[in-house]
């Protein structure tokens, strides 16, 4: 079969990154992958890795000749770097990227694709609490969620290569509007990640060595608060409107068991437990 | 080497007792172990595993003989099955419990062991979402840790023997006052099921499908809210003054990031997320 892409351009060699080059190179989803870096450092040891046929620093170098760019970088940076390569990609290349908050990013990205590049917004939910190249695996994908977010902006031929792209990485696609995305993964991401961070800070005030005396149902609770802080603090304040109403919906759960709890209700407790044990189940895959 | 024990009496083939039972036979623990249970076919299915050599409904027929009784039923049993079974106690018989909470369990049973037997708490902390005899496993204990709750009341050689028993199964020992007990397990495992718990109400809320769009870190975050709901509706209750303070520290931690996201202050969000994966750090075990 022949190869879907023929360069694929990688930005930011992370976890994320890092896997889809090695994804990339293992399936043949791309004859040739280069990856722009930050670091020279970094752009060599992704080549000493032999994950990609080239990389460096210059934007403009990485995307000439790409027919995919995927950006892979915090969010934060993605619209400054996409306007540093903009007038090195060709024209029908296609542009996407891994973000976790969609709105924002796809606004801002559109903006910047409209004569050349044609840009489709991705979010492969296949992240960790581990980071960077090191943690990086070409099975990272396989049989994760990867939601694409179109927009009626958005070229049809472009979405549909994108998805296949993720589905080679090994995804099982979705398709949401960005701010429906940012609604619903604000619930089932964002606001897991504030419950275990803010758990990890109460749980382990008590004592100090909590170490000593911690099951595993804390260490699974609060495993995704080891994720990178920095790119976490992105994340949510450029979802926050939407994460400040999940978190009052997890504040009215925790009133309603300590109402309970205060009323030494055990009926209720009972139902609130039975509920969360529902609930918890609807959302493993069946 | 000499087994142990004698005669191993356990009380409830759930996923602990089940477990207890499967251990003492594989590290040879005790010469013969008996098992109560409520209902008669769980007897019998205890017995056609060939996890016990004896089992039955009257509780006691299986402490007789014995010289090391464990409780593995919900703590709210505890007393009444032991009033049941102990004209049938040998004197110098050890019993102990596996419950979560241990203030109200050890006061109320070093208050029925005086004369005959000789309690000691513990509390191993070897759970899992899973529940009942199908999903017990002789290595349920193995690295797990196992508190010991003596008190100025529990004699020294039965709190030895407890320990040892412990230790044969795989736990890490260690020791603290009941009080301190349901003080640090309040915070380190009674308030991560409860967030869990309201975790899962509130995450799912959004969607009709949350599996959908589930990654992992909701699914980790809120495994043990699978839990049975009956058995924790009943260690919430008895250690509710503690879990209530352990919520109020959660809701201060959700309040910090609420103020952050609300200022749009990436420092204070960043800082608060730094401590989360310093303070998640220190509950691994090293």
């Amino acid at each position: 079969m022949p190869f879907p892409f023929q360069k694929l351009a990688v930005f930011g060699p992370g976890l994320l990154g890092g896997s889809i080059c090695l994804a990339a190179r293992e399936k043949r989803i791309s004859k040739k992958t280069a990856v722009w870096a930050r670091r020279a450092d970094s752009a060599a040891e992704i080549l000493r890795m032999g994950a990609a046929d080239e990389a460096g620093t210059d934007p403009g170098m990485m995307v000439a000749g790409a027919d995919l760019v995927v950006l892979c970088t915090p969010i934060g940076v993605m619209s400054e770097l996409s306007n540093r390569f903009l007038a090195d990609l060709a024209e029908t290349a296609i542009v996407t990227d891994v973000g976790s908050v969609k709105g924002p990013v796809v606004t801002a990205l559109e903006a910047i694709f409209t004569e050349r590049g044609k840009f489709v917004g991705s979010h492969p939910m296949a992240g960790s609490e581990q980071a960077g190249l090191e943690a990086a695996t070409s099975s990272l994908f396989e049989g994760s969620t990867c939601i694409l977010t179109p927009t009626d902006k958005t070229d049809p031929t472009a979405l549909q290569k994108v998805g296949q792209f993720w589905m080679a990485c090994g995804s099982v696609l979705r398709e949401l509007s960005p701010l429906e995305h940012d609604r619903i993964i604000g619930s089932l991401s964002h606001l897991p990640h504030a419950v275990a961070a803010a758990l990890a800070c109460a749980a382990s005030e008590v004592c100090d060595q909590p170490a000593d005396f911690c099951g595993n149902g804390l260490l699974d609770s609060t495993r995704i608060a080891g994720g990178p802080p920095g790119m976490w603090t992105e994340i949510f304040l450029n979802n926050r409107e939407v994460l400040l109403e999940s978190i009052k919906r997890m504040e009215a759960q925790l009133q309603r068991l300590k109402q309970g709890l205060s009323n030494s209700d055990a009926a209720a407790i009972e139902q609130f437990l039975s509920q969360a044990k529902t609930d918890r189940d609807r959302c493993t895959k069946s």
